[in-house]
């Protein structure tokens, strides 16, 4: 076989944070197979098949690649962001264990800037210090255990990244999780709402815990809630270096 | 004041790990201000003034950057990866405190592949589930948090990102942490020790934390502590999305 599958990050929205070694993979790509709203982003051109999916539908979109890679094409899936961070790479290689065969194929993988860090550029560096990242949908793992990771989190007093907080189908986990932050006496920290960053539709909004709600919160909006020691400066919110 | 001080990441090293954002911003910039061996990565020409300081400066570095920008000038203050994470971000914004005439600066923070990202492409997906990061240097923070925190961090099943593993100057910490993680019951899990990627020092080496030795680490090191369900399929690792 000598196709070949790359993975590759978008980055958060804008064309600027797009790095230069996935444009270079897009531009000598055959085929690019991704989520819709991802593959909506590249530019058509002859020679290029696009092969779109819907959410939710990985596995699926992951085995979809890899079959038109070891038939000899030259392709590339799309996540935004990093795809290492709860995007398509985990998926590409569960696809990967499910045929010996696609294991010669020449697999990389294009890092890219995943949503907290252009989230936490525009409002300042609230992961300047240790911090988490934290995948609140449910899809995949049982909600008891992303209580519990948000429980130790708050312990460890890290920096809190969430990303996928809600949905029309997941509309109480969010709450939930504001809940237990408060529970675990967290009230009167920085909740950062930071929603489609570097996009036409960006918004930030910074309340406290005690003040967030969970409408603050879509499918595009990536929260940061800040470390006990996350504070203004200006305009801007970090947290120090010497936190805690 | 009309100056501007933006604060870029360089990314991991390669060339094409430099977000376009960043590129412009270094193409039109007066001065550039840094770490000696990240301005080494800056190419010089005419109306391009460096600034290149020392190791463990990074405070009177941004009040330098801050100086320059305030007498007019268009300053960019780098950071290898992303600014956010362990980086110059948080210092800027600390010297910021310090003098409420810089409060009006234009000042953006640029995001940038951050060094867990890269190390993650080059080995899977192992941060495809919840994860976090230490910086494990205890220049600024005590010793028993960061203790506290990989507790809390194994006890939570993240995948586990140690940024600054080891320095000449601190020796022991990096043996410390893979003792406490081993007590905390996690020796067979994976650990990847990846080197200076994306350069021509690239290292990437994984073993079993039962087989983990201190020196397998030095300061231009990113280590990874895979989570419980971590694993291997052909020469790749990933955490499953489904881990846990």
């Amino acid at each position: 076989m000598t196709g070949r599958l790359t993975i590759a990050g978008l980055g958060p929205g804008d064309e600027s944070l797009i790095t230069p070694e996935v444009s270079a993979a897009l531009a000598s790509a055959t085929d690019v197979v991704g989520y819709r709203p991802y593959l909506a982003r590249i530019a058509s051109r002859d020679g290029l098949a696009l092969h779109p999916s819907d959410n939710r539908m990985e596995l699926q979109r992951a085995k979809e690649a890899l079959r038109l890679a070891s038939e000899g094409r030259d392709v590339v899936v799309v996540s935004s962001g990093d795809p290492g961070v709860f995007a398509m790479a985990s998926a590409v290689f569960e696809a990967l264990e499910t045929s010996r065969e696609w294991r010669d194929l020449t697999i990389a993988v294009l890092p890219g800037v995943t949503a907290m860090l252009a989230a936490a550029a525009r409002i300042g560096a609230p992961l300047g210090h240790d911090f988490c990242a934290i995948n609140l949908s449910d899809n995949l793992k049982p909600w008891p255990l992303i209580e519990k990771r948000l429980r130790l989190a708050a312990e460890a007093d890290f920096a809190i990244a969430i990303y996928n907080p809600r949905s029309v189908r997941r509309a109480d986990g969010f709450q939930r999780a504001l809940e237990i932050l408060r529970e675990a006496g967290l009230s009167e920290r920085l909740v950062m709402f930071a929603r489609a960053v570097s996009t036409a539709d960006e918004t930030i909004e910074t309340v406290t815990l005690r003040e967030a709600q969970p409408e603050m919160a879509d499918m595009r909006t990536l929260v940061i809630i800040g470390n006990s020691a996350t504070r203004r400066v200006g305009r801007w919110i970090y947290a120090p270096r010497n936190a805690g």
